[in-house]
């Protein structure tokens, strides 16, 4: 192959991942053919498996993405010499937007894991779970350094990616917030709180 | 149908929810034929179709009876007196535990909205705003009384129920925490926030 065919590869690849992503979410993965796909890509059935084999390593592919981008995403804006608050506010912040953004792909991500077959879903679930470390990295170090306080540092976790993640299901690109004043509002209330001081 | 007959059937449709909900959780209801149910309830599909004539009236069931356990359990769990915050506290925790103890119903309800045909699924949305409208009013009631601080109240709702409803996805039954300790866990986190004050 020349760098000039993989370049082409790698956008067929791009606008196959695309379409099928949005037909995921839609419809569910499951509930979709490779005929559909192929036919809202506007092309043979044939030509669709001659990049994919099955429809599972097309999810694959779409996860493996999603997960990298989330986790470029937050790695990238996080300032390590930031203090945790604000770490947690640059992480909270990165993820939120990473679903605006990506609403499709972040929407298969976080409902289809059940659909993969085990050893694809593990491989995954690693990815995911380094993933979500970084979150609970940040709320350990600000309990060490006094900065954050968190009874139980797991349940902490999962309260704030059960916001970052619960944004899928009810964010609309048309809706009344941007996701800098969601993640921002987020933040302000995850870290203040809502009960009269 | 005599009174005896009455409670049979009740009986039975109570079991094939029960049986259904449990698959469509698994594979997804788009992954799951009619065929399949029948057998797990060990009868020929005709059975089946005897008491619901197609998947979907067994899916708006489903829905329908989970939104209705939600809003039953909430309302019951509130005492009107109570302060904002406390009434915050006891929806929470009614949230979260009918979650738990109703993980396959709550998992289908949160995810398969858009299975259901467009009339149905405005009948079970209508339900839905109802029920959310409960933590809303709660929110706007505490600030209104000053004893709240949320600078958007709408927000406001979304984290909690956020918080709330992606407990589906990671909650297992012989996990770390009951459903009593995530939920007053997650009620003092977005009460008194994460920061150091």
């Amino acid at each position: 192959m020349t760098a000039v065919e993989g370049v082409e590869v790698n956008g067929r690849l791009a606008e196959i991942s695309r379409v099928a992503c949005r037909i995921f979410r839609e419809r569910g993965y499951h509930a979709t053919s490779m005929r559909t796909i192929a036919a809202a890509l506007g092309w043979q059935a044939a030509a669709l498996y001659y990049y994919f084999p099955g429809k599972e390593d097309l999810l694959f592919r779409i996860m493996d993405e999603a997960v990298d981008v989330l986790t470029d995403r937050v790695l990238a804006a996080i300032d390590p010499d930031a203090a945790p608050a604000d770490r947690l506010r640059q992480a909270m912040g990165a993820h939120i937007t990473a679903v605006a953004d990506h609403l499709d792909e972040l929407s298969v991500f976080l409902n289809e894991m059940k659909a993969l077959s085990p050893p694809r879903r593990e491989r995954i679930q690693e990815k995911r779970d380094r993933y979500e470390r970084i979150f609970r990295d940040i709320l350990a170090d600000g309990i060490a350094r006094g900065e954050i306080v968190a009874p139980d540092p797991r349940l902490a976790g999962l309260l704030i990616l059960a916001a970052c993640n619960w944004l899928y299901s009810w964010y609309r690109p048309d809706g009344a917030h941007t996701p800098e004043e969601i993640a921002t509002a987020f933040s302000d209330m995850i870290l203040s709180g809502l009960g009269r001081k």
